[in-house]
């Protein structure tokens, strides 16, 4: 066995490991825990997955993503290369996400533990899990009823629960808990359905430490607040890069990874990722494991099939049938969730197959359910997904966006990590102002840069209303193998030693994403018989959402040219919504009554939603009156 | 290892194992799956378990339960012998239980799917398990609700269920199962709690194929019924001895046994008695295991707590607490009785710590909890356990009559098993008339013997009323080692080569044995300011009810002396009640009110049961006049 063993060894990461000959760097990189971009899922057709061989032999498949220079400086797709001997690799920055490093900045940005909205949702604060303390008095020959009957009498007197439920290993552990706590004792209690269930009984009084967790499970981020039950804070929050993009940046690529590997490995992929987030908030707040009593994601569709180990094949078949939009409350030890081994593993209810139980969290945490004006929720990722509604009724939808604002698809483009663009501007004068986040040198653009740079450029008229870049507006402007290109920033400036660019194709993959939203809403807009100066406000969600400029995401016609103060970012809410279920029961009722309620439009079944999306592929829109104030701006430069 | 092993065989079973040198005979007995009587629970002071050494060495430690004679032919006490090199071992008839031998035989006695009541119970059939064939529509973009939904929307067309529940891994095999089954599927339905829980998915139509199993787990004896849920049919029995047997025959030894070495061998070995029982069912009967979705149990409340391996050791400490009385349905699989693997355990629940299922079961059988007239049952085992009430109120009390009526602590005393003493009779003419059980040579008495045996001398003038054996009047009493005896059946007719006697010591345990129940009965009578005659119907329960003579019974004053019309025999109502429990979730329902609204008087706090007691311990009785019949019959001889 010995023998046919190998080593790879990553240079900067200081990681070696031993594989079996033959496999791939991307698989030894996903083995030795080594992050390395991935859009493709291994198929050697993004392009992302660049590595240097710095020592040894690989037999590398030919391929034309590598430029001659990167060949001759012995840069390889991960994907495409074969270990064959001992071997000494370089991740090069561009291929890098950093999310172990960026993890306290992460967390930082996905901290959003109040979001600002206008009308503040409120609810009676009962969380899913609470402790109780109780003296019980010990039976006698007088009032001889069983350790269990006791119990649930005890309780009863302190909280009316008509319906009491609990597993034989906690009926097990009563005479002993009772008669060595000297009947005090602490009795957990968690909502199971319809019923209560004593997860828990402890010897003497623990009220004080009871906690959960609540997660946001990105197609690209995981975010994990943790939160004291008593106090109802939100104590500490961590983020993580989701490591199944390793399997593909795409949902769709996940899932046919999935159906050819089957869905464990997805699983364990996210299990890992949220008990390392989980670990290091309790061992960072001196908190024991065994205390954490329960867990509450969010997520699309996909991921909650991922993390509860669904098969998601018909997600993506029409007619796009999910395994399960309501999951039960289960052990999270179930799917490997490490917390209390009795804490439970609540995910809140998806609406269909592309509208998860983020987008049921969103409508929670802003309160569109309640709200008296006619509302709008949009949140931005790999899908676009579009709510309309009030208090009387809401309608959604999901349009096919592509990953193009999540950096993906587009030739320099990577998620919102250090050195990415975030904001760009072209001044009057012709001058470029960029910012990127963690103030590096530029490595690559992320979404909110990518709109700034798209309505900028648009602006400028260096960007036609069509998309097209015209080579004459702008010195920066050139043709590299046939395509027209934008240098944003020179080889000089940057990180990875090259031009950051946007090419005329990355610009097409821009337009045709926001297309896609905007003729979602269109379409939505359409089904309803209103305007869009009918709908009185706009939330604006997402780790998107964060950065975004809504001057320019309108200008760039992604978004209805309704008035400014209408428009408000209101970030992650899905795991507002998450923790928002997990602190009141009434609000994950709520939250299960949302998912009924919400009428889906499936896209695909509207015959003008191609119509919609073709008028939408101009800037800001081929019917301009659809953007008067952009039109007033065009006119003025 | 190997050098300190050693082997011992037991020759009539042609059993031989290795096992460690040091361990008693009864442990290596226990390992090498051969029954050997045990009351005490081996510690050296029944004297039941003696085996004869053919060859070999053994250590044995002095004893005075052996007579000189059998210590010359080899005899051992089994858990006071010491293995110290290989040994050959012969179980002596009198140390044999036969549970495997008399298994038909025993299913055939315990059988008794109807109890013979006089006022017939009758519920709806609603079986706790439940499967309905489903032909789901295909989902389309127009009905593109999630399997789960689906399969939600489509039971609940079919039933009214306002509350279901299914598990992780119902969900998950989901999509495959709709699919691959074109959706044309079988859903299992389980009752659970107040909830009703998918607990499969099959392809295709498989409602034919519905079973389930009934038990009563009685201290001695273990018997299943197999049902076929369709048909409401029990298709057929088994029965065997509880393995448990050799961790002490009374449930006190038991429970300190558990004590001492932990509760999960007793868990052990009544659990692989029942995947024993049950195996046996389903091959004879052509059934998979895997379309056995459900066990129903009825026991005392310590044989509840073996099942399920709750700490039994509060039963037995005043105030005598049990763990549970009201055991949540749970998967079969948890305790290890091999079922379908998601099949559910159903335990029926019990009143106090000595008020078991099975008196729960034989109200709910015997319909006393909706009568109309004042009834009393009575189920006599090691407790004598006495219930008196009618469709308004019931009370109920645990008399600790001993093992006696079991044929423990009497010299020949045995269990109903063949070779047992169960009729016996004197005639006019001082003749000695006797059957045995399976109509071989005798071994030894039953229950129903001793009581037949009792009265017999007691009329016939050869044991007076206060118990004692009268040395002149036959010439079958004699005195050995100071003790007076009265030989039964002569050595000649025996199979055990020695006489079969009943000791004065005998007369006195079963006359505190009856004293006990019968006092027990007249505190509950007190309380209730009521006469025997206010008692319209007496039920007589218990395995050992199937044979008693309730002449004798009232003879010997164990019964209270009514008219006989007004006693019935009602055989095994514990496996009966189970059964209608399974058959009927209405009749669980009702199990579950009888075990809540009845008043359990704990005998200890009574002072007048002492007295009761005392004045019970005559023959009939040291109030004459409540045995009328009996005395006018004393007088006609």
């Amino acid at each position: 066995m010995k023998e046919n063993k190998v080593k790879v060894t990553f240079l900067s990461q200081d990681e070696t490991i031993l594989v079996e000959k033959g496999i791939t760097l991307l698989e030894a990189s996903i083995r030795a825990g080594v992050y390395v971009n991935s859009i493709c899922g291994g198929d050697g057709i993004c392009g992302k997955c660049k590595l240097i061989i710095k020592e040894g032999d690989v037999t590398a498949r030919p391929t034309t993503l590598l430029k001659r220079d990167e060949i001759k400086e012995g840069y390889v797709l991960a994907c495409q290369t074969e270990v064959t001997g001992d071997v000494v690799i370089e991740v090069p920055p561009e291929s890098r996400a950093k999310g172990k490093i960026l993890i306290d900045k992460d967390a930082q940005r996905f901290r959003a533990l109040y979001a600002p909205m206008k009308g503040q949702v409120f609810f009676k604060y009962d969380p899913l899990i609470q402790k109780i303390y109780l003296e019980v008095s010990p039976p006698s020959l007088q009032d001889n009823v069983s350790d269990h009957v006791h119990l649930y009498r005890s309780i009863k007197r302190k909280k009316n629960i008509p319906n009491m439920q609990s597993g034989l290993k906690v009926i097990r552990s009563l005479p002993y808990i009772l008669r060595n706590g000297d009947w005090k004792i602490t009795v957990t209690l968690g909502v199971r359905g319809g019923t209560i269930e004593a997860i828990q009984v402890e010897e003497g009084n623990t009220t004080d430490q009871n906690f959960a967790v609540a997660v946001d499970v990105g197609t690209s981020t995981v975010v994990v607040h943790l939160v004291n039950l008593n106090t109802f804070e939100t104590m500490d929050a961590e983020a993580t890069y989701n490591s199944q993009m390793s399997y593909g940046d795409e949902v769709t690529r996940r899932i046919i990874y999935a159906e050819l590997k089957g869905e464990e490995k997805l699983r364990e992929a996210i299990v890992e990722d949220i008990n390392n987030l989980i670990t290091t908030l309790i061992s960072r707040n001196n908190i024991r494991l065994n205390d954490v009593m329960a867990v509450v994601c969010a997520g699309n569709t996909a991921m909650i099939h991922f993390l509860l180990e669904l098969d998601p094949s018909n997600l993506r078949k029409e007619p796009f049938i999910p395994v399960c939009t309501y999951p039960p409350p289960i052990r999270a030890s179930e799917v490997g969730i490490k917390i209390n081994p009795r804490g439970l593993l609540y995910s809140l209810p998806s609406i269909a197959s592309w509208i998860g139980a983020d987008v049921t969290a969103g409508i929670l945490a802003t309160g569109l359910y309640q709200a008296d004006e006619l509302t709008m929720l949009i949140d931005i990722g790999t899908n676009g997904e579009i709510v309309i509604g009030n208090k009387d009724w809401m309608v959604c939808c999901s349009a096919s966006a592509g990953p193009a604002f999540e950096g993906s698809g587009v030739k320099n483009g990577m998620r919102a990590a250090e050195g990415a663009i975030e904001k760009f501007k072209i001044s009057e004068d012709g001058k470029i102002q960029y910012t990127t986040i963690g103030e590096a040198d530029p490595i690559g653009i992320c979404g909110s840069g990518l709109v700034d740079i798209m309505a900028e450029l648009f602006m400028a008229g260096i960007v036609d209303r069509s998309g097209k870049l015209n080579p004459d507006a702008n010195e920066r402007v050139r043709k590299v193998n046939g395509e027209l290109e934008f240098i944003l920033v020179p080889s000089s400036q940057t990180a990875i030693k090259d031009d950051i660019v946007i090419t005329q194709a990355d610009i097409e993959s821009l337009i045709r994403a926001k297309a896609a939203i905007f003729a979602g809403i269109n379409v939505l807009i359409n089904i309803l018989s209103i305007g869009f100066s009918d709908i009185k406000r706009i939330y604006l969600a997402g780790g998107f959402g964060n950065y975004l400029n809504k001057e320019n995401a309108i200008t760039l016609g992604l978004i209805p040219d309704i008035e400014r103060e209408k428009v408000q970012f209101v970030g992650n809410t899905s795991i507002l919504g998450a923790k928002m279920a997990l602190l009141s029961k009434d609000a994950l009722d709520i939250a299960y009554k949302i998912s009924k309620n919400i009428t889906y439009y499936d896209l695909i079944t509207y015959a003008d939603y191609m119509n919609e999306f073709m008028s939408a592929k101009f800037l800001p829109h081929t019917d301009v009156g659809k953007f008067p104030t952009i039109m007033k701006k065009l006119k003025r430069t």
